[in-house]
């Protein structure tokens, strides 16, 4: 367990910014000044054992009562009453964490000039924040997406993991995925704006953004999700006045709307740091391989799948499942796709508390 | 049918140029001087009723024998000795049809102000060709991808067609599809060097139509596919050399080869032409909707799927089989996806070869 750096009051606020010193990158450098935004609920008890650590996906942040409010309140998979619930924004973020758009020691913002991260630079950035919480014991660590992939590298890092459970996520990043990081990856790029990450806050490569949110929006739905939402009526219009309108089209109109809306909220050199840690991500990277660590994780897991993730098959759960000591493998049935894990999670909820039932927790 | 408006010499050569008119164009202008490169194989017998029509797909050419070779020869489904194959450069292309590379009457190249064309003003400029060659039955039209679309539209829209072979199509353009053609629009759009069309030939939008590409050639595989060719090793490089040398990551340079590739030998804005009329897919419009075309097209159909198809899902062939008056549902067994309609060109021959024998053809 590494020294904590930071140390809290008394009483905790439940959200904050911890200075958590210097981390050393998997990568070879040093990141300085780590600092990790965090949002808790409920209270960590004195023996420091009633953890409960959310980890968030791609363009998440700390707001997970928000972003998976299913899941909590009194009764629910989480509930602040009877546990401490933790959750940070990822480094590499830029919803208040070290990341791009965080002050280099310089005291300008790092831009492109932040370093590359590894998932398992994210999960070490939240060790250092569980200790300096003080935290002994993990009940459980959860997440869906990058979140998934997290959770099972905090298995595989931390004894102080009691269970974890990975939806939509997998034991190392996939061809396909890496597939997928790297199409938005070249749309970024390939904005003008983009600079090749120099640009300026007030010129961010928005269309270059915009066109990687449109390829993601489809990897995490499916062919039936937006049949079911876009299909096209019969009585469509014809030709000509779509040539006219080409908004016509629904689904056009909604992929640029969550370029908008991405464009709103996040950084693109943060967002390519976030693909280059997922990509990053093989739980058997110097640990014998990926069979070797699987099986090495004593710990509870549950590994929910959704039938329909075109993103994360479910051969990657699969074999997530397979590989692990001790696994259950949950079906979480969602006409969604991949995006199954936030728009499904009132479904999400009660696999998740009667996994937690079962370990008495 | 059209009146011919070119005439043949008596000697035809077996690739040419042909001059085909004024096109009014769906959108409601008219293509002057409509070109279409063509390419055949075998003799047009006296009566003018052994044609058979290959539309080939999106980045395809008229060199049908080259990238359908195994459909080809002495006994197969398409052989030269019995069968007068004839396949020509789509509409809006860019290998010697009209299309944003060709000239515009002004003698400059259109460029982006190529005009906007559907996938039925496709088929109509084929159906010129046609025309022109003193066709006067179609034994057969057959096609994959954008080709199956408009082999489906030849068969709704021109009574000379006795049969007709759709591969990983649809009857009407799918929501996923088109989503996957926005992402890869706002990719190429995104490049600074697109200009709004209007780029130099020199200086083309490569990164954004590399991204496209990206796109493209993840949605024509598949996860499995991907996985078994680019899997990563248990005994892949740490993370810090991965760093220093991203391209470890194979199946990024496999997308940025791909990229380059489709670079040398394609123009970005005959391929945005080529996306729009893909979308404007729907056999439905202006026909009463997709059920009621489907059943007023009486002629033996052959509906082939692909089951790991990622772009055209089962669920789309499906639904063309069910609606046609006389289709037979016949599968690929292809670990491509999508582009087992070309990896898998020799397993997809005995499906046609049989189709025609049923047939008598």
């Amino acid at each position: 367990m590494s020294t904590a750096v930071a140390s809290l009051p008394a009483t905790a606020p439940d959200s904050g910014v911890l200075d958590l010193g210097t981390l050393p990158l998997e990568g070879g450098c040093e990141l300085p000044e780590l600092r990790l935004a965090w949002r808790s609920w409920g209270r960590l008890n004195a023996a420091g054992d009633n953890a409960v650590l959310i980890c968030h996906a791609l363009t998440g942040d700390a707001e997970a009562a928000s972003w998976w409010a299913p899941l909590f309140g009194p009764g629910r998979a989480l509930d602040p009453q009877r546990d401490f619930i933790l959750c940070s924004n990822a480094l590499g973020g830029c919803r208040g964490s070290s990341g791009p758009t965080s002050t280099a020691p310089n005291g300008q913002a790092w831009g492109g000039r932040f370093p590359a991260i590894s998932l398992r630079d994210q999960v070490e950035a939240q060790r250092r924040l569980a200790d300096a919480f003080g935290i002994r014991a993990i009940r459980l660590v959860l997440g869906g997406s990058m979140g998934a992939l997290q959770a099972l590298e905090w298995a595989a890092a931390d004894v102080r993991v009691q269970a974890f459970a990975s939806v939509a996520g997998s034991a190392r990043h996939s061809a396909w995925c890496l597939a997928w990081n790297e199409a938005q990856r070249q749309a970024i790029e390939a904005d003008p704006e983009f600079r090749g990450g120099a640009y300026a806050p007030e010129r961010p490569p928005r269309a270059g953004l915009a066109a990687a949110r449109a390829i993601a929006m489809a990897t995490y739905r499916s062919a039936a999700s937006l049949e079911q939402r876009f299909g096209r009526d019969d009585g469509a219009a014809r030709f000509g006045e779509r040539a006219a309108a080409p908004d016509d089209f629904a689904v056009r109109n909604w992929l640029r709307h969550h370029g908008r809306a991405l464009n709103a909220r996040f950084d693109a050199n943060s967002y390519l740091r976030l693909l280059d840690a997922l990509d990053s991500h093989d739980v058997g990277r110097d640990r014998g391989g990926v069979e070797a660590a699987l099986a090495r994780i004593r710990v509870p897991a549950l590994v929910v799948s959704i039938p329909g993730d075109q993103l994360y098959v479910p051969a990657d759960q699969y074999q997530l499942a397979e590989g692990l000591a001790s696994a259950e493998l949950a079906v979480l049935p969602s006409a969604h796709g991949h995006d199954g894990f936030l728009l499904d999670a009132e479904r999400l909820e009660p696999l998740l508390r009667r996994f937690r039932q079962r370990l008495g927790q």
